[in-house]
């Protein structure tokens, strides 16, 4: 929940994004949405060179499972932070970050894998059906697609938006192949934690418009 | 912990940010810190446009207050998530966030302030001769810039790297201008939640590599 003062400050922000962006290239559902990462970043970046890029579906997809409860699976603590957190209370919707399960360490070690890409492995069952917002792992990314390939999950959407030097262009780059799974994602080595939060924050704004309309 | 993968990934990472930098303005203290920003938003305009400043006492505050177990105040959770978590707890390091505090809200309704402003008046106690980490809301940093000319707190490090486009630029030139306080702030609307908690982590490396050499 935000104060009258913190609407205020938001509102007044997304004016003058409005305003500075100028002509763009998405629809008024995806807008809101690349709005929001530029909101939390200053970057309007990500509607340029690093440009944020949708799945035909991922919108639609995304809000129907957050109305049904779905699970949020998350690379990383810094996702979950930077969430409104009476979103998922509101709807029920479960966040599941295993990246600092003990369990998890060891499997990777033994694996000699990232600590977020057994992560992802360990939550399949939350994974199938649910969202998966990556803001900082390309191999937590590239597990998730392995797994869409092996057909052992089917999410409703896809968040991957890692960033970083090694691998996070190229990561982003296979999920944007996907044909069949809905997804947002970007060009680029840009993203984080923060841009992940923000497309799950405008999404949820996107339901609760909906349903108060 | 990172895992050996985690870590070789990381490395190269860093590598790969020495060679396009090129050359910068930045001490061999200094240029690790800044280095970690860039790490964490792929952008380098944090060593150009929006660069990084450093006050002449900020690192060896910093790394001081560390040492000595001060607290650590953040202004949302999205700072905390981005920690390396071992690092306050070997070092005995109190991480304070009041945000979600009901108290707060309460406050901040009737006083028509934001949450996060709040926040930091809470937790004066803390912020004297702590830590304060700011990244997202700039009206927490110029509460704190308030409570320091009030001669309320007097912190050992002021982090200040609120992301956005009301107040941010020049909540940041005001930190810029405290003479006697030290902090790390950068110049205009970029920064945020990543960029906080990346300055911490690489504060708890120099530390590190202090005691171990």
């Amino acid at each position: 929940m935000q104060t009258r003062k913190g609407q205020s400050i938001e509102d007044a922000s997304m004016q003058m994004i409005d305003k500075e962006i100028g002509t763009h290239q998405y629809n008024e559902k995806e807008w809101p949405i690349v709005r929001r990462i530029i909101h939390s970043t200053a970057d309007f970046d990500f509607a340029r060179e690093n440009r944020v890029i949708f799945h035909k579906k991922a919108i639609e997809s995304g809000i129907k499972a957050l109305k049904n409860g779905c699970s949020i699976v998350v690379d990383v603590n810094g996702v979950i932070g930077g969430l409104n957190k009476q979103n998922p209370k509101d709807f029920q919707n479960k966040i599941v970050c295993n990246i600092s399960d003990p369990k998890v360490m060891e499997m990777a070690k033994k694996e000699n894998k990232t600590r977020s890409q057994v992560s992802m492995r360990v939550a399949s069952s939350d994974i199938d059906g649910g969202i998966v917002a990556i803001g900082n792992a390309p191999t937590a990314l590239l597990e998730v697609i392995h797994m869409v390939k092996e057909g052992i999950v089917k999410p409703a959407l896809i968040i991957g938006i890692p960033v970083g030097f090694i691998c996070a262009a190229e990561s982003k780059e296979e999920l944007s192949k996907l044909e069949e799974t809905p997804f947002i994602t970007n060009i680029g080595r840009k993203g984080g934690s923060s841009s992940a939060s923000a497309i799950i924050n405008a999404l949820y704004k996107i339901v609760r418009a909906e349903l108060s309309s």
